[in-house]
């Protein structure tokens, strides 16, 4: 998307690889929002860091980022060995694999990127061909978001309030995002309506970057602390609610979201009001039978005990301790919200209701025997 | 309620008179959790500061503390003209009213002060009046605390896991609390149980204030981020919900209280999770005939915007921006829950449904005519 530095309006994705230098360039999302900087990866290994240390988050940008990673592992190889190259291969996959675990995106990224690699025939071959699938993931990544924008975009009404749920914008993404593309959509078809982003406890994307996006396109939006969607939306002040989805699965319709999404849902239906979940393809989980089988991570304490921000007199980000010192926390990073309370799931391939995903699984990318 | 200092347990309450120095000796509360100091007002101005600047805060406390200044400001009186003694009581009630000008407690306590101290008929009388009316104030609220706990109690399940959100606890009144009096009550019972405390975003006061209540008193507890609640609900993990309350309306059984409130009664309802308010009978409105007049106050948008706490290299308490630095917030201090969504509220004299409040309105305090 477009950002303003200094006046100066440029267009950015969060992930674009530089073939002269062979360096992935970022987006360094931990300085955002108080602070925008490209950083160069420079080997495979600085690309695997960048994830791991999260410099880089979000499904799509890390599938990316590791597609790119991959690429710039496989350029890196100088000779003609075609075992010498595979062992390489195997290091690069291992290394940027390791720097999120339990992601998927990274492993689907890169295994398109070895599939479309074994067109060619010799390791120069190769190389072009890793490059040229790394920038299709890349692309693809980009036309699914702009396909859910087309498609969310018609559900908001000129006026409308929209409330979201922590980050599922184009930061998360290669460029567009999910659950933001219906608004940038929106904008671009010159409808006018406010957005109100809960601020997300406890890692605050919402009022990070979230609010960081809607900034930078000149989106009228406020932030809210996460207690007053509820008074808002009692008040008649919300009248669509969007959010991401870190899974979806595609046999129940069960949505796998951000800590507090639940919540939402549950306000959603009690005031009558449209939740929607945009998806790209890749949050479709085809395997899982039930959301109690959903790993849910528990995350450090430290998250719930303070916050992150910019504090006068400390330089870069500041950790302020809000709880009682001797105080503990629980802190669950995510949570399932059932398919009755979700009005659909904006997709790539168009709206479907929840319980219709499994009926439309080859549209919606299932290759293959059903799993 | 006890603190421990350095080993030493004590009783407090947040705030008492010193006969002696004529001075108003109160819990510094803007230092918590982060340093625990009492701090003397040497006269009413110095209290009505305190008031005003939220030293002291929360409906009980600062109704005792207004009860207090008054006599204090009645004993600063030297001579015996009774004309002059009224211009003081007036100033000085004005300037304690001025303190807080939305709050109800302090009218109300003041003016038990100045009904008590008609009995006396020279002004030294009246002085010794107004000092003892203030005492029973202050230990009327510690008695209607009490009675608060010995009915939430009968609620509490050997092994209970409680929500709370905000703080409704011993430090918002002279001592034992609303909300937390049942915990305490519990306690002493012998039973075990555990609390989550909703954080409370966005000014925190469940983790910093029930916190710390709750630590010292050596319950166990968590705090979780206000996102957590309903998650923990869905996977069996709460088994009952007491809040505080800042107005019920004895007509409707509404219940406006700090912001997010509303939204853990609908999660409980969804849940099927007994959810309560204990009050005391101070917190009754007997006029208001919807919780639609009932005023939401909107507050400064730096609050949601970032947090204060404790952070290295800073003294005392600091201040972090967390949000986008060009993006404003909506900041509703308050909700209202319906009574459909409240399962009782405990009260001193017994707990009634929302709707019996009415009907009970004598038992609960309404004096005079009805309104």
């Amino acid at each position: 998307m477009n950002v303003s530095i200094r006046g100066r309006v440029r267009h950015y994705r969060t992930v674009t690889f530089d073939a002269g230098r062979n360096a992935v360039r970022l987006i360094e999302q931990r300085r955002l929002p108080h602070r925008f900087q490209i950083v160069s990866a420079a080997d495979f290994r600085a690309t695997a860091r960048a994830i791991a240390q999260m410099a880089v988050r979000g499904a799509g940008a890390i599938g990316a980022t590791a597609a790119y990673g991959l690429a710039q592992g496989a350029r890196a190889f100088r000779g003609s060995d075609p075992e010498k190259f595979s062992a390489r291969l195997r290091l690069v996959y291992q290394t940027l694999r390791a720097a999120r675990p339990t992601a998927v995106d990274p492993v689907n990224a890169m295994n398109a990127v070895l599939r479309a690699m074994r067109a060619g025939t010799t390791v120069a071959e190769q190389q072009a061909l890793a490059l040229a699938a790394a920038e299709e993931f890349a692309n693809d990544d980009v036309r699914q978001c702009a396909a859910i924008g087309r498609h969310g975009e018609k559900l908001i009404r000129p006026g409308a309030n929209i409330l979201t749920h922590c980050n599922a914008g184009w930061l998360a993404f290669v460029d567009i995002g999910s659950a933001t593309a219906p608004l940038y959509a929106a904008q671009k078809a010159g409808k006018k309506f406010h957005v109100y982003c809960n601020e997300t406890r406890p890692r605050c994307q919402g009022a990070t970057l979230t609010a960081w996006e809607l900034a930078g396109q000149e989106i009228s939006h406020q932030i809210i602390s996460d207690n007053a969607a509820g008074h808002l939306m009692q008040r008649g002040e919300i009248d669509l609610v969007i959010v991401g989805s870190d899974r979806t699965l595609g046999r129940t319709g069960e949505v796998a979201n951000k800590i507090g999404t639940y919540t939402q849902a549950v306000l959603a239906r009690r005031h009558r009001i449209p939740f929607y979940a945009a998806i790209p393809l890749s949050t479709l989980d085809w395997n899982l039978r039930s959301g109690r089988d959903i790993p849910i991570e528990e995350r450090p304490e430290a998250e719930v005990l303070g916050a992150w921000g910019a504090a006068r007199g400390i330089r870069g980000p500041a950790y302020v301790r809000i709880a009682n010192p001797s105080s503990g926390a629980r802190n669950p990073g995510f949570d399932v919200t059932p398919p009755e309370l979700i009005t659909g799931i904006i997709t790539p391939e168009g709206i479907f209701r929840p319980g219709q995903l499994w009926k439309n699984r080859r549209r919606l990318g299932l290759r293959g025997p059903c799993p």
